[in-house]
């Protein structure tokens, strides 16, 4: 069977999607759709699957019925007739009768049955150029959801953990879908949106996961339990492998894995050029119980602690005494090395349940120090938490999507009050450099913070105007692009003219192509995921001052990313 | 009463909106709701009102049954089902004999009386926590729209022109809704949403219309009918004034056209600084109908003809010949004067109907020139239609969203490509410099174009990461901002140094507080809304270039926004 991804002319049944955490991964296709999250999964007793399929359609129908009564003095005749249209469609005999049919027929749960027969049928309605139909196939769809929901919640097979290795594959992850994917069966994903700066990508990076995204709809076209290999280095992805495919891969991986194993022989060690610079090297984290994993990676200090992870699947805002802990937590745990913690970076794409926003443009909308400063209790909160925390470690303290001295002198009365209130000593205030205001501001900014630590993915979002998770201008996403490497030089320039750290704690700063160019910058900490330290600090070793000096000198003068591009490649060849 | 939008112990009905443009206007309000557009109208005969409500419902049930009866064949009856029950929505009882009972009591036209009654409804399903409900809700919607639709097709009330002035309040304007405003009946408006540089404020004040845009949800208390009182000059609007309130506001309206007399001396003077110097100023038009007043105001040019309003209000991509048409039109009019004609600038706020574009954050997405390049037939049209109509006037090409080199060098080849095609001489190509990355990159830009025209609206969007339709951030969207001051500072030094005119066509160039700062950077050319060309000039005329360079000198140097506003305004007032 050739797929509609077949590569004219090349081997069958292969993709390729956005390369986004390096690795290789083989194992069964499992598809994560919304929250009705199931797998097609065999069944042997068809009988029985009947009898669950029955229940879930009796619970759906008592649910409504229970809520039509409820509402019964409320509202009008016609308004529960709606009701009623929906009860019907739950009785309706060609739909359980042909569900019936194919279970017989197909032998897969009743969750695949369903989903498939409704979506045939709204397929029909939704295929028509009249928004009424639209209408009506969107009804079907809610009443093909009541079903799911109720079968997933009768003792049903979707909930058992697999027992062998599966890649994920999903429209996207959400942030909190990645953190808690078990590395122990998910050995790789592939997302059919996202940039591979998105937040996905980012977190398989750093949970070390191999990963693919912005992949399209091509990927529809994989089916639960396929055999999927996936490259995470290139993007590519196989459907069910033939020998020749599959014997290739399986070399790449153990070549991979070789590649790893040699580079353990840097994990003990600190990050030192080839002209024997020390560099300092640290990880950003997520969640207090990262700091364990990325300490055995050997680096100086925590970069980046996001402490958004502390505010998500929960139901409204942590207490001062809950953020307190997580933040003394990971102070503890890093034994006097430095911790930049980053106060609330919500908004944009990371929105919380129980605080909804509602924008066009959410990149340029309403976040992070935007919201804090509109809400002084919530900041406060979460200042009062890190004052108090201060006491247990080397705490620094960062603002994310700062683009005014406003916003700063904002803040640091704000701090200051905090401070006294409980009493805590003097901490470090840094910002975040990621808006292209900032940027520019960084001469008069220097005089109100401690230090600065560039957002590459931010600052390239907005420098290039194109939003990093929207794959239909990736190409614009890369902050190799000279103008995103000019901007982040002056940054640098600016910020050591007045005396002031710099350091980065986006993507680029784990970037093998990018190492060399903002080591010759002069950044004073690069900050990674925990998986990019071991390539780091191989491709440091490599490096000399001059050599860098040379290359940086060249990308400056560059025109076009693929002339930075082809001058990277020449530099590391040549070297 | 008292709204809740009174100024606590201010005058009552008073609120504040985002200034948009100026002027005083005064009217009854009329509410513009989506297509749905209809006002609140007192009915004599209600009878015939009655009548023409039971006509609408059974063209409703008409068309609905048609419907039906087309799918029968098609469809399950469980589908077929749900037509059933929105027929039984428009033969409820209660709902019908509710309307009867309204309209006798109100005496107003059904289209208001059907909206309120179905409103009721759905607001009771809708304030139930229960995403299902909520669904029922807006079936309850569909029901409505569908009456409404059949209401205002039948020969109604609402179409006709009101016979005394109205300001206009709606959520926001669409750029065709505010293009098509008669300005012979339409003495204001004000809207929900937006900010100051949103499409409709830019177009309001290029009409010459009062507004003020981002009032928020207080809007919501005006009602239709209710007399508005609204000073463009200042955001704010009294809701059935007292007559104190009147008296202050005419007199002020009153000194405001003495100010508009007096700038009638120059209408028929070039722009000229106090020292002598003769300063380029042109309009920014939107349609080929806006040459003639904009000629009447005395300009050396068109500095931006938005070309994406050829491509609004209809169904299809306009051909080349239409386009043809509209530029040799424009330049013909322009008699030799110059015409910087923009290319197509959709995506972003601006969508075609028929080429729907959906992303988290299209101001940074898929726009402008990504579009034409990913689509070059589209783009070819355009510029063949361009390049023929280059021979009947003094044409230049300007490009908008250039952010790399690499665009610039895919679009020569194409009008060198396309020049050829239709045998015409070569036409000056220019671009916008709107995103962070164009204005970085200036020198190398320099050598493949022939102009710069400064954006500012999207340039202080991109370099403030604050979206400018966005009323949460609308503090962040003046160009006087410190940092996009110096961006645009730079961007004239480097396009200066390599001998390139630059241009600005973005709100800026028309607002007075800026006029003397870019002056003083050597702006070559000034484009504006035809509403701000007399005060520019009369603005232009009291300045000497020292005196802008000691204020540019300043504000160079300002930390924060209110340093500059408060530079500025001591500079104009000790001049």
């Amino acid at each position: 069977m050739c797929l509609p991804f077949c590569v004219p002319g090349g081997i069958q049944n292969h993709g390729k999607a956005i390369a986004a955490s390096k690795g290789y991964s083989i194992g069964k296709a499992r598809w994560i759709r919304d929250e009705m999250n199931y797998s097609v999964i065999g069944i042997e007793n068809v009988d029985l699957e009947w009898q669950r399929f029955q229940k879930a359609i009796e619970s759906a129908k008592e649910e409504l019925s229970l809520l039509k009564q409820k509402m019964e003095t409320k509202l009008t005749d016609s308004e529960l007739q709606i009701f009623n249209a929906h009860l019907f469609l739950l009785e309706d005999c060609a739909i359980l009768d042909e569900v019936k049919e194919k279970l017989l027929e197909e032998k897969v749960n009743a969750e695949a049955i369903i989903d498939s027969v409704m979506d045939n049928y709204s397929a029909v309605l939704d295929a028509m150029d009249d928004e009424y139909m639209k209408q009506r196939a969107s009804d079907l769809q809610d009443v093909k959801k009541l079903i799911l929901k109720k079968l997933l919640r009768t003792g049903s097979v979707h909930h058992e953990i697999p027992d062998e290795p599966v890649i994920l594959i999903a429209e996207d992850l959400t942030p909190s879908q990645t953190v808690s994917i078990s590395t122990d069966v998910v050995t790789g994903f592939l997302t059919m949106i996202g940039g591979q700066s998105s937040h996905s990508a980012v977190l398989a990076r750093s949970l070390q996961i191999p990963a693919a995204v912005g992949g399209g709809s091509k990927l529809l076209e994989i089916q639960d339990g396929d055999e999927v290999m996936l490259d995470g280095a290139t993007g590519e992805f196989w459907v069910n492998p033939n020998d020749t495919e599959r014997s290739l891969f399986m070399e790449k991986k153990r070549k991979y894995q070789l590649e790893l194993q040699e580079l353990e022989a840097f994990r003990e060690k600190p990050a030192i050029t080839k002209d024997g610079t020390r560099v300092e090297l640290a990880c950003n984290i997520g969640h207090p119980k990262h700091v364990d994993p990325v300490l055995a990676a050997g680096i100086d200090g925590i970069g980046l602690f996001r402490t958004e992870f502390l505010f998500m699947d929960r139901d409204d805002f942590p207490t001062e005494e809950e953020q307190f802990l997580a933040y003394k937590e990971v102070l503890e745990k890093m034994q006097g090395k430095p911790v930049i913690i980053r106060t609330l970076d919500i908004g944009g794409d990371k929105s919380l349940p129980y605080f909804p926003i509602e924008e066009m443009n959410p990149f340029l909308g309403y976040r992070a120090i935007r919201i804090c400063l509109d809400i002084p209790e919530l900041f406060k909160t979460q200042l009062r938490a890190l004052y108090r925390a201060s006491l247990f470690g080397k705490l620094k303290i960062m603002l994310p999507m700062i683009s005014t001295v406003e916003e700063v002198l904002q803040t640091r009365a704000m701090t200051d009050e905090v401070r006294e209130e409980v009493n805590a000593g003097p901490v470090p205030v840094g910002i975040m450099v990621e808006t292209p205001s900032a940027a520019i501001m960084i001469d008069h900014l220097a005089d109100y913070v401690d230090f600065f630590s560039i957002g590459s993915n931010d600052l390239t979002q907005y420098t290039m105007a194109a939003d990093r998770m929207n794959e239909k201008v990736s190409y614009l996403s890369d902050p190799l692009h000279p103008s995103v490497l000019r901007i982040i030089h002056t940054i640098i320039q600016a910020a050591h003219e007045k005396g002031k750290w710099v350091g980065m704690c986006g993507e680029m700063a784990g970037d093998e192509r990018a190492i060399p160019i903002l080591y010759a910058m002069g950044l004073d900490e690069f900050s990674m995921s925990a998986g990019q330290v071991l390539p780091a600090k191989k491709q440091l070793s490599n490096l000399t001052k001059q050599d860098s000096l040379l290359l940086l000198d060249e990308v400056l003068k560059a025109r076009t990313w693929e002339e930075v591009l082809q001058k990277i490649e020449y530099a590391l060849k040549n070297r």
